[in-house]
């Protein structure tokens, strides 16, 4: 049986490897990520993501435990992408949900390799497919933070979840410059803090304030939540389905939806198969070392350098 | 007299436009840029990052008025990069650092535009570059967050200052994992606040676990700071001082330095020519629409899909 059929039929170990080369960007990972393509599309995703410290964790663990009640089978994968350097997730598998490592219908898996440039979202999109073609009902991913590729992996998603904590203060200020746009569902964790009422109030008001979000007939709803007692854990999977039925009552909605995630996709891909390979071949060129002692002696700004350069590798149609 | 001879005589009104270009990533601001270089490289640049809310706003205004005091211009660039939708920075130049607006030896501009795949700490870099053909003696980059564009961002500094405040939990394992390599500085600001021995003892283990810092002979000092008392300001500008002679004390560490940092620049510089120049054709090209159209109707994997673009567009060369 090949690699792409095991794991189609569920099995947990090839899936473990594959996953492991897609976020060591081995060349391999993608033929085998061609070859599931075709058996996915058939599971739900799930994007959670906020500001480190939400207990975003405690939240997917406790819908892990709903959605397992429900004999739904999940993916879970943990991306965090704070460690460029040290490689290593923040929280691995080892550590975190724990109670679930033994449940055949959850697989979880964490990834820190950021790789460069947008070369995480596309990993996340291949572990995706991984647990689509693995025929997972439910893929929860959880992203830390909440940077331009948190952004794009949790916009790969079906529903996204941005979780807040109360008395946030100026993370709220950021939110509603940056993340806000993207919430299907808010939910405010640690609701038993002070400020909690407060916190869903100014998340309201900034919702509201941006009109051009009911244009689309879907009004994000914020709810508050205790992931630790597993209070508010069932309102936000109810949440959650009501999204899926908004996004899957419509067929043009629906069409549109699967357009845009596609097109970004592929825009992506091709971004960054240009980048590994050209920039890979012109960094390891004598003529970029030659630019770059050019450029070190003063002998020429690096932008003339970079377009002498990309000018010789794209042709002469370039400016 | 030319745009690039207005800045370097000083003119602001003609840097804030040349700012608001790069920004907004106008063609013809890389022209004046290219001018600009060759009277680039005396400004000393110090970069401050730190999760939202630890007050590196408060600590850059009262860095500046030590610096002021010493007679030193500074400019100021922060960069905000949470707010990829909405477009503007979450805390403009109006709201920021009233007491120093009416200072001509003080610029301050901030960025909110991220372009895309490290559009920004390109722009960021253009920015410094303004600033210092501007004359600027010291040039501070303030950072929202700590992405992966931020740590770019601030590894172009000659300084890094990592700002922490005390029970950040959870966020000290992130810079564990993620930012503490950066660091030439640390500061525990608030430190009027329980729990601030705990985060100096923590981050020096920390420090001291990464044995590979101390072969370049920088051991990284913790300081302790309450930015809106103005207390530990000073000791913070010794220690800036500290670094920067450790920097320039051997040619040798000074010429890596200035070698790594510039490799890095050209290598961006070259990827995002590529990406924006290439990836503009292609997606906007009748072919991609196809492939798109073939993906969607499940008549190609996504992967086979862009190989088939990327072969065509970079010729047979390519696999």
């Amino acid at each position: 049986m090949g690699i792409a059929e095991k794991i189609i039929s569920g099995d947990v170990r090839a899936a473990a490897k594959l996953i492991r080369d897609i976020d060591d960007t081995v060349p391999e990972a993608r033929v085998i990520l061609k070859e599931l393509y075709a058996f996915t599309g058939t599971a739900y995703v799930v994007g959670i993501t906020g500001f480190s410290g939400v207990g975003k964790s405690t939240l997917v663990d406790q819908m892990v435990a709903h959605l397992r009640r429900a004999q739904k089978t999940v993916g879970i994968l943990a991306v965090d992408p704070t460690s460029p350097f040290s490689g290593g997730a923040i929280l691995g598998d080892r550590v975190r949900m724990q109670r679930h490592s033994m449940d055949e219908g959850v697989f979880i898996r964490s990834m820190a390799t950021r790789g460069y440039f947008g070369g995480l979202t596309q990993s996340t999109r291949g572990v995706i497919d991984v647990f689509d073609a693995m025929g997972k009902d439910y893929i929860l991913v959880e992203t830390v933070g909440v940077g331009q590729d948190e952004i794009d992996i949790v916009q790969s998603a079906h529903t996204t979840i941005i979780v807040l904590i109360p008395g946030m203060g100026d993370d709220i200020q950021a939110l509603k410059a940056g993340i806000l746009e993207i919430g299907d569902i808010f939910v405010v964790n640690k609701a038993d803090r002070e400020g909690a009422d407060r916190t869903v109030h100014d998340t309201r008001v900034m919702i509201e304030m941006d009109e051009k979000r009911y244009k689309d007939g879907w009004k994000p709803p914020i709810l508050t939540a205790q992931a630790v007692y597993g209070k508010g854990i069932k309102e936000l999977l109810d949440e959650v389905e009501n999204h899926r039925r908004y996004l899957t009552s419509s067929k043009e909605r629906e069409s549109r939806h699967r357009y845009e995630k596609t097109r970004n996709a592929l825009a992506e891909m091709i971004r960054n198969k240009i980048v590994h390979e050209v920039l890979d071949d012109i960094t390891h060129s004598g003529e970029f070392e030659e630019a770059l002692e050019f450029v070190m002696k003063g002998k020429m700004d690096p932008y003339t350098a970079c377009d002498n350069i990309v000018l010789k590798k794209l042709g002469s149609g370039k400016k």
